[in-house]
């Protein structure tokens, strides 16, 4: 028996989102900290058979041997899967797809999992429109200064949001995927268009990235020792990045993130000349809207 | 009987410091989150007693009411005190000091936790010399995107790095401010002159805050609920700014400060560049600095 039941999901602090995965089959493209995050979430909260495929033959040795996965994926499992989870980088996910068109199914929903809607999102909806696929893009809003297998966690995606963008798919793929998202412990769903989707990541998630990366450039980093807590460790943190996805990443989001840039440039500019020229009034002006824009969001 | 025996802390976590205060008077001025929270911390760790200074009546009667101080402190309690902790604002503690020197005796060691030690540093080992007082400067690393003596806690400080800045102060009152930070759960004492502390500091600390402050200024940050993880979270944590306080902070540590601001700005805008010009290979390489940075620290 395969399909999804409207019963409760085994992820207990969902006990009331009401689904329960049956059986279906998964097939997981990039065993990466996503992926192989992804396939440890539907092996521990859902009885999905789940297919991994990795480049790396150690990566699916050490999939297989801890159970993230059931088998190692080829043509037939994409032949019948139920969902087919993208975990590449953008354009190896568009190329996966290309390569491999026969093979998917019509009954099979496609997802991927990239930071990034601009490239995926001009792409796959036209090649799924195309050959008769289904496909919706997702982005679930998870990460750690990790990467990779190793650093994966079933538990990586607990309370997080689940950003949904549809890109023309059906209504059953976008419930599929908020089935999905309950049942692997997500803290919700929120559905927008791949521009708003890449406007908003550009300032929540790329701008932190680059701002790790430029703090850590600072001289006075590697004595930081002794002389720093809490608010260097929260801003430092990121600066461990895989630099190439995240400059993929960046470039696919080009006209968002140097807007952004643009504007932090200029904010941590009015501040600075506000110190540079001992303007206590004008200082506290700006820190005072800083502290009112964070009290009115109320986190 | 008072003094300082070479006992075991009673702190949980450092029954290898050995140290332990024989009820040693105390007076603390300025009960906000750093003064409060010494105040709950010598309350739980030591045998001392303690008398907390503050200009507002309802934060002393919430002192009093939850055991964090013992009394009030007036005049004598001055007099008579072998520890005197600064806890107010740089100017309001050498405002505080100036009006004060004719009762505080030549036994008691006078310190400060101010986060900017450059004025702090020029006035008060002057007053001292010409009075007869000893005067250490110190700066306990720990802090709150809260404050007052609402968000103070016994336990801020555990594991984190006390500032000793001993602006030619006797051997025997940096050894009391060892002490004092083994007793009360710090991981560790660093020993520094203003310059090299202010240095350090706008980098670890006051380059956060402002980050913080001008990220949030984003249009897209009341947006920002459903598209957020924990990079967001981690950048805008002090946004919550007490901008009485840290304008004061930036603008005592103004050379400094927007030394770094301006390196920081000049990293943000080589990143800046290279994604505006799609320029993978430098972006590559600017991120990969400062991973390898990050690496390098190894935390």
């Amino acid at each position: 028996m395969r399909g999804i039941l409207l019963l409760r999901s085994a992820h207990p602090d969902k006990t009331d989102w009401g689904y329960f995965f049956l059986n279906q089959k998964i097939v997981i493209v990039g065993l990466g900290l996503i992926g192989g995050s992804l396939s440890k979430a539907f092996r521990k909260y859902t009885d999905c058979s789940i297919a991994g495929i990795d480049s790396n033959p150690e990566v699916l040795k050490a999939a297989l041997s801890c159970g993230a996965i059931d088998k190692i994926g080829n043509d037939e499992d994409i032949r019948t899967a139920d969902l087919l989870y993208l975990c590449l980088y953008p354009q190896a996910d568009i190329d996966f797809i290309a390569a491999n068109l026969d093979l998917i199914g019509p009954n099979c929903v496609v997802t991927d999992a990239c930071g990034i809607k601009s490239e995926i999102c001009t792409h796959l909806p036209q090649m799924a429109k195309e050959h008769g696929l289904t496909f919706v893009g997702g982005h679930p809003m998870a990460g750690r200064e990790k990467s990779g297998f190793a650093a994966s966690d079933a538990d990586l995606f607990a309370g997080a949001s689940y950003i949904i963008v549809p890109c023309g798919a059906p209504q059953s793929a976008i419930d599929l995927l908020k089935a999905v998202a309950a049942a692997l412990g997500f803290g919700g769903t929120v559905t927008t268009t791949p521009e708003h989707h890449d406007q908003m990541i550009a300032f929540t998630s790329q701008l932190p990235h680059v701002l790790a990366c430029a703090y850590v450039m600072s001289p006075r980093c590697p004595e930081h020792n002794g002389f720093s807590a809490g608010s260097y460790r929260d801003v430092s943190r990121v600066a461990n990045i895989n630099e190439q996805l995240w400059s993929e990443l960046f470039i696919d989001n080009q006209d968002a993130l140097v807007e952004e840039l643009n504007t932090l440039i200029a904010n941590i500019t009015d501040i600075k000349d506000a110190v540079a020229q001992g303007d206590g009034e004008t200082l506290r002006a700006l820190l005072r809207k800083g502290r009112q824009v964070k009290e009115r969001l109320g986190e």
